[in-house]
């Protein structure tokens, strides 16, 4: 490609809007540009990038015995209703209707529509397993898009689908995609790690997210010191510490309490203790069913919404009360109690059992109480794990600190067991009796753009972009330094010889256009194999070779060049090979 | 692949529904399901087309210079604001608004979108001329859906815009383009005609359609004898036959005319003579103003709305009025005059000079005008090609006779110039002299899903598909027609030798279905070549060669399997080479 007709060329300023290293470069260097917010063009040098990433994740999955389709991008809303998944907080869905009347969702997933194409087909014993996946338009309503390619609105998604006899069928499907994924991810460049996670609105029991470190990363996880316990905040374990479990309870009073000692603070400061000391109430409502929630804790945690949430069965479903929620308990803020609101279920994490004699849990205008003992003095429905864990805290086992981490979810799998073929009716196959049998799901998405942004968060310096040559738009970047006859001559000679060689070439011929200029947007660009012509190298019989990862330039000889290219392309290669 | 790991098998029955060929072949081969009427999926045998179209597309293009990029799915509606396509007819748009309110357009056809992005940058005439294309997905919210993949709601469409300096720069791209256009689908099998069309909502003044033969086809065309004029009904051009233009004017006169004669078909038994002796008034109305135009033509020949709404420049805004706007000029179906109707526009069809003395044009109860001469009695406001053409006509020159054919439009080409340029701001480049023009566009679109049902309605016979190499799921169809140890260790070794050699081999390897059913299924698949491992051709130390599209079969040695399946993959190729 000769650089002087390529669509979209570098500019010098990124946009005011851009705040995170891979938006500006990608916008500089002519890779992307936006058109609302949340949806991006692909210009053709991102275009490239994106068609790399998709034949190495098609390669790896093909290797795993997946096999391409591609389902509609309008998925029928009923199928949606049939879920019941229309109506969950987190899931940024779009709907539409169209001229008839039929209504649609914009997919952001696709469990419904692949088992809507599943069931039918009458599916044997002998057809499981199998493992079906897609690139396609995904959609997510999201309120705030972030930064390029990060968090869009609207991207590339490769979402697969495993259908398995049973679960043990299954668990090898999902090791077999864990691996498939890390494998994916070493080509791309990238060490992505496998941290347990939270379903969400996807279903099922469990799932983990393939994270790549990065301190812009949104994925908060928690990493033991040993490395084996890797899981999302959402769902990390930890063992509470044990506050004072050698003193003896003492006798529950209501005493006077100054009205200033309104927060956590307020209190540790009135009674010179920490906040482990003291109880904590914090009140949801469910958006469904309107039921109140009442997650009560020791005051140094937090409530774990996620967790929470499965506790009471209402993924998604779950958001804090307002004003007016409380005044349906006859309370409002500050002022709820530990027990006795009537209607409200009533969640205590473990924490209160590390505790003795604590304070708080009944706090009237000028009064609370204090010495507050679990189970004695009040008991909730369940007692259970709704903290979230922290930096510093220890794992389950007592043996390790977990340390917490941040990182961007370059994938992620789930278990899906029967949620959907449970929901969906009809998702069977028939078994070898003869009797027909729920198949055991499991689902794998991968999104696209994110995936590049991740690529560039990681490869790039203060002059642009270096791509790993598994992803680069062009292998090679080839400048034509000077433009008198003898350099753009040698210049296209080089290019010929290059391309019919079937080495991708992106050739800077610019007439009017500086030294500096050309290697400035070589440097942004950021393709991994750089040649330049120039009077000075032809005049040694040579050509200047220089690696964008490297400072070193070489000059090799005219008859080397595909020889020499080829070898750096392969070197290039095989750091990332799996 | 192995045939019993495919996900998408052979079923023997069609939906009720599939009344095309083409319809009932890929869904009983495995190739599509249908979700909602008009969306489909592909299955792992469609997609592997689908793929091969892509690629052929995208080399063709590539070759001609053109450059891949993609843009969002979702449109912002604001641009098709700006060039006032929102309300069009015929433009079967879907709007939907985000949760945050932005309203979006699913897209049709990408111009807005392009220009909007090709005017982020500040483009040179040294940029130009450049084309940019893309593969996305496109929707159309079309009434009636029809006939599997050839009339889908969505589908994914190759779009390309050219942008040049000027008029004559531009003709290059567009013959450019137009011959692409033609190798693309020469690669896929089909022979394509340039068809002279309509602009339609597009805009633009003229266009071609690249149209392949059907009698499926929807595109109806008129060809003259010599093949040299091919235009589309919408805008075909003919000349209208002279009728009585030696005959003398005779005077106006207003007669009795009993009430019975109503239809065109009625005068003509009245008054025994032909339909072109008579007056035609058909009344429309402007979607946008309620402008009401009455066009009016000889009774022989029918009003072609498309050419009267650029007579009257209103593409894609005129209906028939009924009888609540005839209201509005006091009159009703059967009697509207064709002349002095006050409030309307008259347009003429050029037929009106044909033929003196006609009857009809003020018909009361019981009362009609005779011998009106267009010029002496009437006049509109316009006379001019409102006419559709049919088959018999005579071009234009008078020489050759027009023959209608219907075919599929498997592609389109647009002469946009300066249509979009115009109505969006900042679509411009900076010239040579330093001042800003507005450039001068194209666009060029393929639907893929259509040409895939295209191919399939020409490459057919009682037994299934017939597939064209280059398209072909897969290059080779292996069977193993018995399932004893011999035959599939053999055939193992054919499957990995031919794969191992780049060849795309299904191979049918199940056990417990007879050879009947892997014949049947081979043929409905219609993958070219096929492979027969039995214990009969093993005796003979060989395997069994046929071709999908001939009847004999040949006995090959096991050691020329690899280069005797290359010869066949190239000769079958060559056919099929531009």
């Amino acid at each position: 490609m000769k650089y002087s007709k390529l669509f979209g060329k570098t500019v010098r300023e990124a946009p005011t809007s851009a705040s995170i290293t891979s938006h500006k470069l990608l916008y500089q260097a002519g890779f992307i540009r936006e058109s609302t917010s949340g949806h991006y063009y692909l210009l053709p040098l991102g275009l490239r990038v994106n068609q790399k990433i998709i034949q190495i994740i098609k390669e790896e999955m093909d290797k795993a015995g997946a096999q391409e389709l591609v389902t509609p991008v309008l998925h029928p809303i009923e199928l949606w209703e049939e879920t019941k998944r229309t109506s969950t907080v987190n899931l940024e869905l779009t709907k539409l209707k169209d001229r008839r009347g039929t209504g649609y969702v914009l997919g952001g997933t696709a469990e419904e529509m692949i088992v809507d194409l599943v069931r039918k087909f009458q599916l044997s014993y002998k057809d499981l397993p199998f493992n079906i996946y897609q690139f396609s338009t995904k959609f997510r309503d999201e309120f705030r898009a972030r930064g390029g390619l990060l968090r869009a609105r609207e991207f590339t998604m490769k979402d697969a689908y495993s259908f398995s006899r049973d679960e043990k069928e299954f668990e090898k499907e999902y090791k077999k995609m864990a691996n498939t994924y890390i494998n994916i991810f070493k080509r791309f460049g990238l060490e992505a790690k496998m941290v347990l996670a939270d379903n969400g609105y996807i279903g099922g029991e469990y799932a983990h997210e393939l994270v790549v470190d990065s301190v812009i990363g949104e994925s908060r996880y928690l990493e033991s010191d040993d490395g084996k316990y890797i899981a999302h905040e959402d769902v990390a374990k930890f063992k509470r510490d044990e506050i004072n479990l050698d003193e003896k309870e003492k006798k529950f009073e209501i005493i006077k309490q100054p009205e200033w000692v309104q927060t956590m603070d307020d209190f540790a400061k009135h009674y010179k203790l920490p906040k482990s000391h003291f109880l904590k109430n914090v009140v949801y409502r469910n958006i469904t069913t309107n039921e109140l929630i009442i997650a009560v804790i020791r005051g140094d945690l937090e409530v774990n919404k996620v967790k929470l949430e499965h506790t009471v069965d209402a993924v998604g479903q779950l958001i804090e009360a307002n004003e007016e929620d409380l005044k349906k308990i006859h309370t409002k803020t500050g002022y709820v109690h530990s027990w006795d609101h009537k209607g409200v279920t009533y969640i205590g994490d473990l924490s209160l059992k590390t505790a003795k004699n604590l304070i708080g849990g009944q706090k009237e205008e000028k009064t609370d109480s204090i010495n507050v003992n679990y189970g004695r003095d009040f008991k909730c429905e369940k007692l259970t794990d709704i903290a979230i864990a922290k930096d510093g805290y220890i794992t389950e086992d007592g043996k390790h600190k977990l340390k917490t981490k941040k990182g961007i979810e370059a994938g992620n799998i789930f278990q899906l067991g029967y949620h959907y073929s449970k929901k969906m009716k009809g998702a069977t196959y028939v078994d070898k009796d003869g009797s027909l049998k729920q198949y055991y799901m499991g689902c794998y998405g991968i999104g696209l753009g994110r995936n590049i942004a991740t690529i560039v968060e990681k490869y790039n310096d203060e002059n642009g972009i270096i791509w790993p040559i598994s992803v680069s738009p062009y292998q090679m970047h080839l400048i034509s330094l000077e433009e008198d006859k003898n350099v753009l001559e040698k210049s296209e000679k080089i290019y010929r010889l290059l391309t019919d060689n079937g080495i991708e070439v992106l050739w800077d011929e610019r007439k009017g256009v500086s030294a500096g200029v050309k290697f400035h947007d070589a440097d942004l660009i950021g393709i991994p194999i750089r040649l330049v012509v120039s009077n000075k190298s032809l005049s040694q019989n040579g050509i200047e070779l220089k690696l964008r990862s490297e400072q070193k330039t070489d000059i090799i000889k005219f008859e080397n060049i595909v020889n020499t290219i080829k070898v750096k392309i392969s070197d290039l290669g095989n750091q990332l090979k799996v």
